[in-house]
């Protein structure tokens, strides 16, 4: 076992270059992941034990800023267990699970994202060799951002259109050697490298990648849901809504994944928010803890109950997610439409909220949180991420809204979907006669609010069409409009999936626990009236003074909620190791770690530093 | 003169270590600045001239993140300037104006910021020596933050607490050699160091700073608006409020700083959405340009509108304050409160939009805008740190709110400042009987919501004081709503600001420009509108009707400015060679260029890393 000081031995990451970032987060995966490998010995078809790990090991911060293996085991893995067929899981799977080979997963092009049946990079099969032959015919086809596709992984699964007797088949994903097994040098015509310097995540070692003709096994197609033969017919399987399903893993895992990272950021800032002291508001008196000042309360409170929310709703999304890939697995695919549209509204506006979150937190800390000592910067950097892959936030939204809209149309139907259920009872008239700001009054509000978001959404395209506009310009013109009805669907089930989360808790909290998980709901739910404030006063009867009311209510529940501040983040309980924070600690020590992390500073080696001989006093004495 | 090929040498910046980037930065700063030595040779009593040759090296990005000569420029010599004698400018101005020293300006602490007054540092006159001795008490008095102080300064302005003959008389400023001006090394008794890596700014070098009982000449105190007497006698100055009004300067100016950094932002965002292609809307059709989708308009016109409303606003600022500074020398103060709340709520709104706005351009760019060679990621990062430094945005806010209660208590008097005499119209019953949404109408809407909400604020404290809560407490409880009031008030300064600059610019205006300018007004006017919606629904007529008419006129509004919106930003004419982004280029060629930079990494040099051989390859065998 690898102690931690030999884990962490040298100087701080961040004070490395880009090059050294790189080398040490090797130095530090094969030890992490040396260990997975003895938790875990050959339990490969056992697939979501290993979850549990990832998220001790990376998840909560061991590697803080990424490894260039989170892809084998997030992407490279899950894609060979749902697109390759029972034989060809047993060819690779061992050794992929044992580390022998790394991979990555190559999806995005330069010139594609979020348009998946845009890629450009062919997949042509040659009859006659058997084989099949990558090309990549333009620099947008060039493969990009792949996680330790750089200088890491020697496989990746390579998503490309399928081309076979003449006939385009559309996306398929194929295993491919790109570096030799002993040498790691590229195969021939393997073109690939790092991708450079981004806002975060440097050690993930990102990289491009292209393919000059090259030559792949027939059986290096993953097979498990379309076939081609030897003489190149294209089979498409029967089941291939699966594939669709095995798609959204990651998308639904992100959900925990940024619970875990504002956690943290939640912690920092409270913490930091409790020790740090400044103005006295009576002259002469002793200065307030930030923490006391409603503003303050007003930038963090938020945040600690968005972390209660993301746990209880990616736990229960999380299931959901299960039980429904069970039901297709056996042919049911009912519930599947469904999943697919919460997961991508959930992952938008859950991202996205914790990063507004995240952000706050650092600039409630001020100057010190743009320390990276503070771990701020880096928190907010990953989540900022999240926002971007996986989908595009925008994007997923609106295909959250195409879902909408359908379940509008069928909204009498006996099938509706349970998640838009509110859909029938909150669209009849006199559903909200009197406005009541109560945790179940604000969630009815807040489904009238997504319905006529809904309804007007319709209208309008409706309206454009029949003054002539095509389907898809009248789509794109209310698409903002779309945006927000979405954005307003998530509401409702944000709130109402915590409202039923903490209903359960409250059935067995303990005495003093209850009331403070209800001050905790009713926060969630005022905040997000008053941030809907102006579709309330427009859909529902609320009036004015109940507008006040709200606000009232709001301001009386920072007040309430500020002694138990420090012990809702205390209860996420994460260690000092995990949190690397100077900002964050546990003893609260803040002013002592930042300024002896500060003298670290690897400038500091020196008190003179070289370029005062060449460069400075030459300048000072006027001689350059 | 150095050419560009040498300036730039070597492998890119984001590349290096923290160290290395430091001293690149100081190879840089030298050239820089022995070319701005040349262009303004003795004459250093022409003062606001190099604020121009600041802007053209620094604020356009020769030295895109920072450099550590900036705060010489920036604050000590600005300090020095308006805090010294004339005696004391002749002594130190020629000798920092030639840069034959370096100076820093110290003022923020380990544990105090925006609380002034409670800053630590001692300065104890002793009448024996005739001397002041400069001391750090506690670890918390530590200097924090100020730029240059880690290696390069040898000199700064230290704010600390003077002491004379038994007494405090409040925080002074005094000039404090830190390093021999021959060997560079920190003289005795001061302890000095770098802070270590920031979120941006890298090459800024701020450091921390200690004193253990240093001396200094009497007259090293900056004595124009007190004075200590070698008996210890203080002085305190007539006018010394002219002293308050010149450490205004900074804050006014980093409204325009936002432009320049902002507008860089959105040529970028905008170019690369004329560039970039995804989805075909139609089946089969070419893919759109991403800036004809409403929710990418949505996402960046905002943005391009915000540039030249900062512009705008920015001029009148400056010339606002230059006149007001010259009456305070004069000894008219009469316009200081009013510029004073103006230079707080202004900087706080403006550099939060441009932090919103640069977010979103960053956003709107998807991974590729998480690239460091996109220059996103730093230009968000610098407009971010404007959030906190030069007075946190909450509690400038915080300062307006005093002035704008005042004021509304004041409102009936002939004396009412310029900037708030909205609040007599707008506070009449009556004013506004009809919703109307032109700008005129939207603008009259902003004033009333202002009214209300500062009018509220001071009845919630008035409440809460007559319920027996101390002035201090109900303000406090107040202060989210305070905060609000204040935005309110700045948003009615920027929307009629912008509004009169563009009614002059119409005059001049050619055919085909004037509607152009018409619509970025309507643009900025109605988003703000749909924006305050829960508050113009609460205060004024608007119906839910003459809201949803606002948001078409907003999506109509998106579609007319379709056409303009890369001429638009090609107006802000800023070369290529200042933007620095591989997806903001004048030329269009986003790919080529994302290839072209992403081949530069420095781990690109070799096609197999040395850590395969050392960690990668024993792993992957199983031996680690």
């Amino acid at each position: 076992m690898v102690s931690r000081r030999e884990f962490e031995k040298g100087i701080p990451e961040d004070y490395l270059s880009h090059k050294d970032k790189y080398e040490e987060s090797v130095r530090k995966s094969v030890i992490v992941f040396g260990h997975v490998r003895k938790m875990q010995k050959a339990e490969w078809r056992k697939f979501p034990k290993y979850r549990y790990v990832l998220d001790c090991f990376l998840g909560s911060s061991t590697m803080r800023d990424g490894s260039p293996f989170a892809i084998h085991f997030m992407m490279f893995m899950p894609a060979i267990m749902s697109l390759a067929t029972e034989e060809q899981q047993d060819r690779w799977m061992p050794r992929a699970w044992e580390g022998n080979i790394i991979g990555s997963y190559a999806q995005t092009e330069l010139g594609h994202g979020t348009f998946v049946r845009g890629l450009e990079t062919l997949a042509t099969y040659d009859n006659h060799t058997k084989e099949f032959v990558l090309h990549s015919p333009t620099i947008t086809s060039y493969k990009w951002w792949p996680g330790g596709l750089g200088h890491t992984a020697n496989y990746a699964v390579v998503m490309a259109q399928l081309h076979t007797n003449g006939l385009c088949h559309g996306v398929h994903a194929f295993i491919v050697q790109l570096r030799d097994e002993e040498t790691h040098k590229p195969l021939p015509g393997i073109i690939l490298g790092d991708m450079g310097v981004k806002m975060g995540l440097q050690p993930v070692n990102n990289g491009f990648l292209a393919f000059n003709n090259v030559k792949i096994p027939r059986i290096h197609m993953l097979m498990k849901h379309a076939q081609v033969l030897e003489d190149g017919t294209y089979i498409r399987g029967s089941n291939n809504k699966m594939m669709y399903a095995a798609m959204l893993f990651v998308r639904v895992l992100i959900v925990a994944d940024m619970g875990n990272y504002l956690s943290k950021a939640v912690t920092i800032a409270t913490r930091y928010s409790a020790v740090r002291r400044q103005t006295s508001v009576k002259e002469g008196g002793q200065e307030l803890q930030i923490l006391d000042y409603a503003t303050q309360q007003h930038k963090l409170f938020i945040g600690i109950a968005t972390c209660y929310v993301f746990r209880i709703v990616a736990n229960r999304h999380w299931s959901n997610f299960n039980e429904v890939t069970d039901e297709v697995a056996n042919g049911n695919l009912t519930r599947l439409p469904e999943l697919h549209a919460l997961a991508c509204c959930l992952k938008a506006v859950v991202t996205s909220d914790a990063a507004h979150c995240a952000e706050r937190c650092k600039m409630a800390c001020g100057g010190n949180g743009y320390l990276l000592s503070s771990s701020l910067p880096q928190l907010h950097g990953q989540i900022a991420a999240a926002c971007i892959y996986e989908g595009e936030n925008t994007v997923l939204l609106l295909q959250t809204a195409r879902f909408l809209l359908k379940s509008w149309q069928n909204r009498h139907s006996s099938l509706l979907a349970s998640s838009v259920m509110y859909m029938q009872s909150a669209s009849v008239e006199g559903y909200l006669t009197k406005w009541d700001s109560s945790v179940e009054g604000v969630i009815n509000g807040l489904q009238v609010v997504a319905v006529k978001k809904i309804s007007l959404s319709m209208k309008s395209i409706d309206g454009k069409v029949s003054s002539g506009s095509s389907l898809e310009d009248a789509w794109n013109k209310t698409s903002v409009q779309l945006v927000a009805a979405a954005e307003a669907h998530t509401r409702v089930i944000l709130t109402s999936f915590f409202y039923e989360g903490i209903k359960e808790m409250l059935a067995v909290a303990s005495e003093s626990l209850a009331p403070v998980l209800m001050q905790l709901l009713e926060l969630y739910t005022v905040y997000w009236a008053l941030e809907c404030l102006a579709d309330l006063l427009k859909y529902t009867p609320i009036s004015q003074q109940g507008a006040e009311e709200l606000q009232a209510k709001y301001e009386r529940l920072l007040e309430v909620l500020r002694p138990n501040a420090v012990g809702l983040v205390d209860a996420f309980e994460i260690r000092d190791e995990m949190i690397q924070s100077t900002l964050g600690a546990n003893d609260g020590c803040v002013y002592e770690r930042l300024l002896e992390e500060a003298k670290k500073s690897t400038l500091n080696k020196e008190i003179v530093n070289c370029t005062y001989y060449k460069y400075l006093k030459p300048y000072m004495q006027g001689k350059l």
